[in-house]
């Protein structure tokens, strides 16, 4: 069986920069499998990538290595982080792209990636995807165990995602993420929503909740329990930041029915 | 040899749903290479999709696992797809996205996907990718057979593409398709045609027909048979979409040369 | 151990056109392992995919077989080119896309891709990338030797890439490449600077060297040797291209300080 390395950066392809990030892997570890996750992550945006990362790391099979490479910071003294995480493997800089999966793991142990050998010679300040993180994977998916790259972190950086609050039945929360659909995904789980609810976005709309998309006519403001098990609001057939002209950090209420 | 699945979708890559799909999928079956096909089909765009697979389900070598995930109706009632076409099997909703397949391919069975254990638990009714489409696919790919999954289908979904007419030597059809170089893909067949007619486009254009895009001077129109067998209108080294400023519906007619 | 193919592209993915290329090579070789370097580079930019190749081409294992359709002349008599290169492969048009790996390479020698054996039959006039290159992909990766494709060709096809002029201490160069963050790339080695330099990139900047992007005060324009070993310009988290609203072709010049 073939490891599998999964790539998730802000690079785009088109300089070549992902092709090198794999042929820096492939030179190591010729036989894994590298899965493209994605590359369109706006640039520098580790909540994004915090999000993106959290809907697949553990759908993976143990020993799967996830790289994770939206590094602002890099040639600076952030460090290069192997976390091992419920038996998968992930790699990026501690800027906080991991949050998600620290808070979701059953358990999780964390490494500061400092031993050279595990390093391109000579190593760059300006692209660690290439001479960094892509041997670190290439190593740890031949079998080099995540304790020998170095010191143990006890704090990995993690991002201030914003939790929503309760007062009386009603339940506030905001936007943290727009995708591809302009779906407006929320930070309210399922567990403090009852069908019994409706949802305030922006300053006039109540919508009742729904199980699916296609219960609504087209064109029409639907909210749900998406995917990822929280509190959803999208337009049928339509783009919902479209049509409400909302974004990340808009405000979201769930009132009860009157 | 691994089995090969290919993955066509609306989804973007950004938001991490089609990196959720591969892990669904090698969760199951940890051997497969996935190949993306691509996930930048328009939001929604069955007619696109269809046409995008039609370029590539039969070149694939037998046994290879198609999946296309382009699927507006998630949580309605329709159905899950499975196609078994010329030795390649094709997953995905009925909604039509399979249309050219099923009008080209020597013999196809089609089943409609039912039982459960062939999907992800619990199951979601807004991402059926990964938890109906992805497990299908590693289901499929690891030896189970089609017919398993539940029962037959007679009469798919099928999309209503435009035929071309003839009205005496005059040929008429319309734009189906703009790709990537904004070159302007018809109906017309190759089979329609023969090397006395020119191509009126749009009100003013009289193309004649070249073998090659680099028959014509740089910007100057140019109408060939392209590599689907169908007539295809381009601007050498531009984009003809723009050039004549019409899209996909636009009327095109083939004259015989005076 | 599984051959690996890299495509390098400007089809976009939607339109199906890739995936007939992985179709047309997994057909011949159905146990190669594909990775995708980029479909996005700008439509018949030769330039481009030339420095992307650049970046990734020798880092990838020896035997792995780069295929790159950058093809505006598809169809005319451009030759078909199979380029071995320090044990690497390289496929595509003899239109100067291989110029740099000629340039760096310490051996190479050329084939013009002739015998119709390793083609798709019946060959298209505008769809080489799936009917020639993916073909001869397949075929050598497969085991055949580039010297059996056809004669050899002792100059290929080079894009002229301007050097940069040394005038006392004074050295001279351009930017010949903006990437996905907007940094601008010039064509100045990192023999040629010294660290008493000052970077004057438009008309007015005067940008002292610096070693890593995080060393600027965020929105600050910083110039470093880049992990290509060029003079790189760049805004501290922000985009260089819109800041000095410059690109391609822009001079910049490095200057003694005073």
């Amino acid at each position: 069986m073939s490891k599998r390395v999964t790539l998730l950066t802000d690079f785009g392809t088109a300089d070549g920069y992902v092709a090198a990030m794999k042929g820096a892997i492939t030179q190591i570890a010729p036989n894994v499998v590298i899965d493209d996750a994605s590359h369109d992550i706006p640039p520098g945006d580790t909540r994004a990538a915090a999000i993106a990362l959290r809907r697949y790391w553990r759908l993976y099979p143990r020993g799967t290595v996830h790289v994770v490479v939206i590094d602002p910071g890099v040639g600076s003294a952030r460090k290069a982080l192997v976390v091992q995480a419920d038996e998968r493997i992930l790699i990026g800089p501690d800027n906080g792209v991991f949050t998600l999966v620290l808070n979701e793991a059953e358990s999780w142990t964390a490494y500061s990636a400092e031993r050279s050998e595990f390093f391109r010679s000579p190593l760059s300040n300006t692209f660690h995807g290439r001479d960094v993180f892509a041997p670190l994977a290439a190593h740890l998916a031949s079998g080099r165990a995540a304790a020998e790259v170095g010191p143990g972190v006890d704090a990995p950086v993690r991002l201030d995602f914003p939790a929503p609050t309760r007062d009386g039945e009603r339940v506030t929360g905001e936007i943290v993420y727009v995708d591809h659909f302009g779906n407006l995904v929320s930070n309210i789980p399922a567990t403090m929503i009852t069908t019994s609810m409706r949802v305030r976005v922006g300053t006039f709309h109540l919508i009742p909740l729904s199980h699916a998309y296609s219960e609504g006519a087209v064109g029409s403001a639907i909210a749900l329990i998406n995917s990822d098990d929280v509190l959803e609001i999208g337009v049928r057939d339509g783009n919902a930041a479209h049509h409400f002209r909302i974004g990340r950090g808009a405000r979201v209420e769930l009132i009860p029915t009157q």
